[in-house]
């Protein structure tokens, strides 16, 4: 099943590719809040399989802005850095031994089309796999982990390299958290869309030219992983967001390093997800 | 003013120390859903004025159980590291240049008073004053910024110090966010119950011998400039909360080390808010 956040209401995306708003179909049973859905995704999932697919409006009539991040209002916004062995390399860090946690601040997270504000500096890409919680809990087992997640979809871990690295015990947090540095969509796909949801190819270009490229059976913890080792201290909750870490590629890694530059366009996309078209703007003074 | 969460409904405290419950004296004008107050928080603070402290119930009747974190559903949770200089040293490491920021992850955060469950390790306390955003805002200005705090509050930032220090980039907000690692409380004052707000005084103790004792005035970042400096890159939001640092006398740099234990009674107040008193409990086996 794939499902967009389409004009903050969830949709379902039907295989002819047509929407079904699922609070309208349900007769309000779920309500247009998209975190409803979350908090109740098992309850969601056996009524979106009675949803017979009336006729809906064309994916493809929808326009760009109305498609917002499927999941607007997380708890929770984990993200586990140097989760590729290549990436870490490229980052001149060793490969860990446990997960490298930060979080992405609330404001950061945005849609999957539009521009994205330029801070001066030294701002970098990184595609993600985003795994959103369906069914939140604690203590959960690696081999059960993918039942826990209501879907997977595709986002950017936008990072400030100068800022990221500075002080005496650096914290990623902030630096990856200016406005829009977290964008995430066009879809949700269900696990079970893939036939093995832990290599899922990935990958990003500026301005046409491919500069990431990976699968995500290469991660170091992989989401099932990710998932079991993250809920032995912190319960996860519906909605919650998880970005799972990136391939090689950046340009903080490359001779001569590269940044993004205002006017770059960023295409994002997850294979079965689809993919994110931004434009880099630079930022306003203040 | 002063105000508490009382079985989740957000009441003042009067003079007397009675409660007056803003939902049902402004008639539904304010929903007792505490996140709405910060949403409208200016709002708030001109109807509270007017609000004549018919007898409440007294503060003292209020059974511990019922006392809530008064931020219980912050979009963000900043917390920096390393703002006391004398805690940098103990530390062993150099005094930050700018902000040391990370998160606790919502699921940590709890009222003032109950138990801690422990998780094996090495576990320490950090006395905290917390900040409550009440107007939101970008690019605040530090000569302004504590009109945009709702009010101060006293926290733990409880932390596991071995999770803490792991892997070839630490990252802080984890080892910090185990279940209760971030309670919050008795008592919400606005920034005007001070003489100076940037200077209170804080400690904590554990079983009657005081373990931490400081003052906000030692801050390498007071309060305004930690706003103007967050808030030059991530938009503040209504209800956000900020841990502000710990001054020193934590666990990790004693000689011996010292960590917390089941058993262990920790009292931790900030002049003006009051304490929090918390058991810590040995965490079940899973």
């Amino acid at each position: 099943m794939r499902l967009a956040n389409i004009s903050d209401r969830l949709s379902l995306v039907t295989a002819d590719d047509e929407l079904i708003d699922i609070a309208q179909e349900t007769g309000g049973r779920f309500s247009p809040r998209i975190q409803d859905c979350y908090d109740r995704w098992d309850e969601l999932l056996e009524v979106a399989a009675t949803l017979d697919g009336t006729a809906g409006r064309p994916l493809a009539d929808v326009a760009l802005h109305e498609f917002g991040n499927p999941a607007p209002q997380p708890r929770q916004v984990f993200a586990i850095g140097l989760n590729y062995a290549d990436h870490a390399a490229e980052a001149s860090l060793p490969v860990p031994e446990d997960l490298t946690v930060f979080t992405k601040f609330a404001t950061s997270l945005a849609g999957p089309y539009g521009t994205i504000p330029l801070p001066p500096g030294t701002v970098d890409w990184e595609v993600e796999l985003v795994a959103i919680i369906g069914r939140g809990g604690r203590h959960i087992p690696a081999d059960r982990a993918w039942s826990y997640v209501a879907g997977v979809s595709v986002g950017q871990d936008l990072s400030e390299r100068t800022l990221q690295a500075a002080g005496p015990a650096p914290q990623y947090s902030l630096a990856k958290s200016f406005p829009g540095f977290g964008p995430i969509g066009p879809l949700l796909a269900t696990p079970d869309e893939f036939e093995d949801p832990d290599n899922i190819e990935l990958g990003c270009s500026i301005n046409g030219e491919q500069v990431q490229k990976g699968s995500t059976s290469d991660m170091v913890f992989p989401v099932p992983e990710i998932i079991a080792r993250l809920s032995r201290i912190t319960p996860l909750l519906p909605g919650d967001v998880i970005f799972t870490g990136t391939p090689p590629g950046v340009g903080v890694g490359r001779t001569p390093q590269r940044f993004l530059t205002p006017g770059d366009e960023l295409v994002t996309y997850l294979r079965g997800v689809g993919e994110m078209r931004h434009r880099i703007q630079a930022m306003e003074q203040q």
